[in-house]
């Protein structure tokens, strides 16, 4: 099935050359025909990565050992192919990982636990690893560092458009790159991490200060999106660093300070590529975002966003461009966390419409019911109780969801 | 918009009368036009009731009424609405409750708190009390032992078809009865209670143990059904017990060998009842039934089974007749419930396919795509951790739920 690009598509931005990073992408064959489908990275010495990944208790081949490799702290290559997500696949699954790996690795002379792994696509099926293998070498000599964009092509599976974000950031006196792909549009629900997203920078910064930054930015970013409440079995989120930028020395005690624009910079970066997502959900037409406020924590405050997000009812009510208040209540009450029906207010596109457990006197739908015929709906929910809040992001529930997903094996 | 039957409908039982219990409806006009919307029941002195009800934190003010009337455990009286739930309607919503409560009783000469009240249909619209009051003293008149059927009809919003289900059972050597009437279809994921359920019988049981029939029933039917993972805001289930039938006398102390049969029969109501909802689950195709075994708990297994009844891409890929068990793979990892990917096995209409963390070897489809043909599939997960085991229903998600719930207020 040709699926159409997705209204709410941006257009892919100019991705400059990051020192220290280099990939080559390739139409292996392992399920689709005529479009690459495989793309290695390689990274140069002394680049050290981390990683975020799905909490689903059923974690494909690839998730097992990126978790595994990332102990070490240093990465020399990512392979990464789509069309088949190498889960649930067993011995056979996991033989495949340490066969790419080892053939990875003899390719660009480093250890076969600096190659890390990700796969996406159909879960069950064997990954045709010879096929793979029979790959890399054409991959290990094109690699070039002007091929983000079709890094970008090539990992996608149901998306409709490739997602990349760039940006600079100043550490001390010197500039440095961020680099992201992503992937990403059915069975996103992200539990810590999500979906395929690959970052790679130029500044050296060491494994742990980076694992920290990684997960501080993920959690306001990937962990906020939700397509349709599926946390799959293969989400991964990279972030490397070749450590090719001369900056001021990066240690576990350096003054915050130092890396604040660099943080500011990353989470821009994870931002741009998880709302790309959510723009990319399987059968979009509506981009919604979701602020919580009043909540007595910011844990509560996004439980109750992502409850939001992921009612049905509630996102068929927006592909409906109806302005259907009473289902975000019924979607704050079904939560489970704190709420107070009679402290609760909401607004959609600015204006409110239910306050304090009953509909604002004198509410005229008519600038509501404008706002939802737009491509981008925002909700506004307080609970009156605290100073948590959240920001969730998702888009509506449509036929071509039903489509894509009633025969996307077959 | 009319909607067509559900093609997993099921003919309307035959409804005996039941002693102490009469019922009539008619067209009040809250909403609906041309449709019996408005419900009476009149119950015989010394009925005792019991109840369970939505853990939506924000519920319909007839959901505080029952809450609270329930405390006395007699009942007298029991008016039900359809097309206005009552839902975020502030204190214009309390008032409408009192004044009905209020009218019916001086009506029945009863007191107030023994007059339940249950209201179904949209979200935050005041409901009109003086057309509800209006009408009580023609239903009040027009009382009669034989309109179950009636009643049935009267309850319904988006259901397709009405639902009703009746059982005998013996209590010492008296015969008893129990009749019971559900209405649901959207909204649909009770948590210890779910939508509106009615059920009746002759026997002489106080409260108390009333109650707890009640509640042990229901965990087994009513909240093993999920159709879209929304909680609604009104679920309502109450047992009213009239005292008619000559049995030998029911206490808190009793040998459970008394009342088994009675508890066997009222869990054969409420699974009648359980499973009409999920066979009326708006857009339904396909009625599903999932059964899981081997889980740490059977909590853990009822919470394993409602993620994969959840699951949009289950059951898309159900309505897409594609037994796509790395989805259901997904779904229980998506749990977060104990699970073991190594130690996990999928059946689907009795053919297993996947077993410990991988394909069956020589696994043939033929048999399982002719089963995902039919109107009934049933899915089974083996978790091959422990003893705990649950079954749950759900239906299919098609694009007529969409096209219902996009337009459903408007």
């Amino acid at each position: 099935m040709a699926l159409a690009v997705s209204p709410l598509a941006l257009p892919l931005p100019a991705m400059p050359a990051l020192p220290g990073a280099e990939t080559a992408s390739t139409a292996a064959g392992i399920r689709y025909k005529a479009r690459e489908d495989m793309t290695l990275f390689r990274f140069a010495t002394g680049t050290t990565v981390a990683g975020v990944f799905t909490r689903n208790r059923c974690p494909g081949a690839p998730v097992d050992w990126c978790r595994a490799a990332l102990k070490g702290g240093k990465a020399r290559a990512l392979v990464v192919n789509a069309g088949n997500s190498n889960v649930f696949t067993g011995k056979a699954g996991r033989e495949t990982c340490e066969r790419t790996a080892a053939e990875t690795a003899a390719l660009l002379g480093c250890k076969p636990r600096e190659v890390f792994i990700a796969s996406t696509g159909v879960i069950g099926e064997r990954l045709p690893t010879d096929v793979l293998l029979a790959a890399l070498p054409g991959l290990a000599q094109g690699v070039a560092a002007d091929n983000w964009a079709g890094a970008a092509r090539a990992i996608m599976t149901t998306d409709t458009f490739p997602k990349a974000a760039s940006r600079q950031a100043r550490i001390g006196d010197a500039v440095v790159t961020i680099n992201g792909i992503a992937k990403g549009s059915g069975m996103i629900a992200p539990d810590m991490a999500t979906m395929l997203a690959f970052i790679a920078t130029d500044a050296k910064i060491p494994a742990p200060v980076l694992q920290k930054l990684l997960s501080r930015a993920n959690a306001t970013t990937f962990n906020c999106v939700t397509v349709d409440s599926d946390t799959s079995t293969s989400d991964t989120v990279l972030l490397f660093a070749t450590g090719q930028a001369k900056h001021p020395r990066v240690a576990a005690d350096s003054p915050p300070a130092l890396l604040r624009d660099f943080a500011r910079a990353l989470h821009a970066v994870l931002h741009d590529l998880a709302l790309m997502v959510a723009r990319d959900g399987e059968g979009a037409q509506k981009l919604v975002t979701i602020h919580v406020t009043g909540a007595v924590s910011g844990k509560s405050a996004h439980r109750v966003g992502m409850a939001i997000a992921n009612s049905p009812l509630v996102k068929t009510a927006i592909a409906g461009e109806d302005a259907n208040w009473g289902r975000i209540v019924m979607a704050v009450g079904k939560a489970g966390e704190p709420a107070d029906r009679d402290k609760l207010s909401v607004a959609v596109g600015g204006v409110w419409m239910a306050r304090e457990g009953g509909v604002v006197p004198d509410y005229d739908e008519t600038p509501v019911a404008a706002h939802m015929k737009g491509r981008e709906v925002e909700i506004t929910v307080d609970l009156g109780l605290g100073r948590g809040k959240a920001t969730v992001w998702t888009c509506d529930l449509t036929h071509a969801y039903i489509d894509i997903n009633g025969s996307y094996r077959s």
